[in-house]
């Protein structure tokens, strides 16, 4: 069996997710609990390679013990959580652990994946958002809300979304599936939230920073279908920062 | 006349409120940018001396020039809160100026002050509530809350409150006028949310350990009368981290 966890991060702190040699990673920080804990050397699977700066609220995670040892002996699974987190700093905290079957893989098997984003639309920026929004200053319009969803809404079904890809990605097939695709307003944020089968590198924020321009005018809401047909990453709007992304959820 | 702010700020990273040499606080924030963007060394009055690690959302500090320079004519007043921003770090955040007769002060002229305490009541911490809310884990029930509700109501009226103020303060006068004092639960959260004429020092964090022991049954909701009656800090409960507390609002 392999060990499954959900945890939360606060992006701020780490270099992304991905282990990287000299610099402060979730993956790295994981790494160094289980080998606290379980007193061998794991390999740690993540559902996907988050962005430096970028959070999660429900990221998911395998843990394997490295040659002939396994992980189901040594500690009662209802205490992993706790007894992970005691090794981990304040900014990644392990909500639940629980087994999966030897080839359940936590990327390769995801159905669906949800991501949020969040811009808060004050004149001043909040002390307590700090790195964990987007603080965009310009009076968003409720008539702006309203383009920015129509905008959205033309994000989904199965389209090639090459044109919400950062340039100089590798990947050859940018086909994807996005679910859904809407824009509410929450007191003063404003929350972009996308599901898909599957995420292009930089595709949330690229498609938040096209909605930022529908809200501005200088993209029309029923533009989309165009952009998208493109295929050309100059059709679609800037890049949102990395500050304000959420990975939500994951289905498997 | 004298500028008046109100301010948020996130204590986590600062020694408190009130400068100290060599200590990173508010106040010292306060002052460089005063200096930066208006030219000329100013002092700041505020509202209250919060401890380190005390967060506040509605602070109130007034800034005057030293000597004869006068503020008015320096920076439109509508643009005082952009442009002190632009010298404070992201902890601290501006949200209005407006203009006060000489003779008003922050502190002196108060009239009622309100306090929130966060507890985050949840068998794992959460990320991005770290340093910003108490995290207790013992799952607290509804009837301990409607038995922290009854403690709380007893803190309300005029009392001598000896017993929940810091041992070793100088304090010689402890009465003071609680207006209100509620317990709600918001979600995964407890809040505490006291209104009083003025608090002594440590008074809502040991007012929070007393209701949380009420919840632990260690007090019993009706005792509260008779803690507050043995004006000794050895009748009340412990005290609650600084990290959960809030300066909220100040009224004149």
């Amino acid at each position: 069996m392999k060990l499954f966890l959900r945890l939360k991060y606060d992006g701020a702190p780490y270099a992304g997710y991905q282990v990287q040699p000299g610099r402060d990673t979730v993956q790295g920080r994981l790494n160094s609990a289980a080998l606290a804990l379980f007193g061998t050397e794991c390999d740690i699977t993540g559902c996907s390679r988050t962005d430096a700066g970028v959070h999660a609220l429900g990221f998911c995670a395998t843990v394997t013990a490295r040659g002939t040892q396994t992980l189901e002996s040594s500690v009662p699974l209802e205490n992993i959580p706790s007894a992970l987190n005691r090794f981990l700093p304040d900014s990644i905290s392990v909500s639940d652990a629980s087994w999966k079957p030897e080839d359940f893989h936590p990327r390769y098997d995801i159905k669906r994946k949800t991501y949020m984003y969040r811009i808060l639309n004050t004149p001043q920026r909040d002390p307590f958002l700090a790195g964990r929004v987007w603080h965009y200053p310009r009076p968003v319009t409720d008539a702006a809300i309203v383009a920015m969803r129509t905008a959205a809404a033309s994000f989904t079904g199965r389209h090639d979304f090459t044109s919400y890809m950062a340039s100089g990605s590798k990947i050859t097939d940018a086909v994807r599936t996005v679910y859904t695709a809407g824009v509410t307003r929450d007191g003063d944020e404003i929350h972009f939230t996308v599901s898909a089968d599957g995420f292009l590198y930089n595709m949330v924020r690229i498609m938040c920073g096209t909605l930022i321009e529908v809200s501005e005018g200088r993209i029309s809401p029923g533009g989309i279908p165009a952009l998208t047909q493109a295929r050309d990453r100059q059709a679609a709007g800037r890049t949102a920062p990395a500050c304000g992304l959420y990975l939500v959820n994951v289905e498997y």
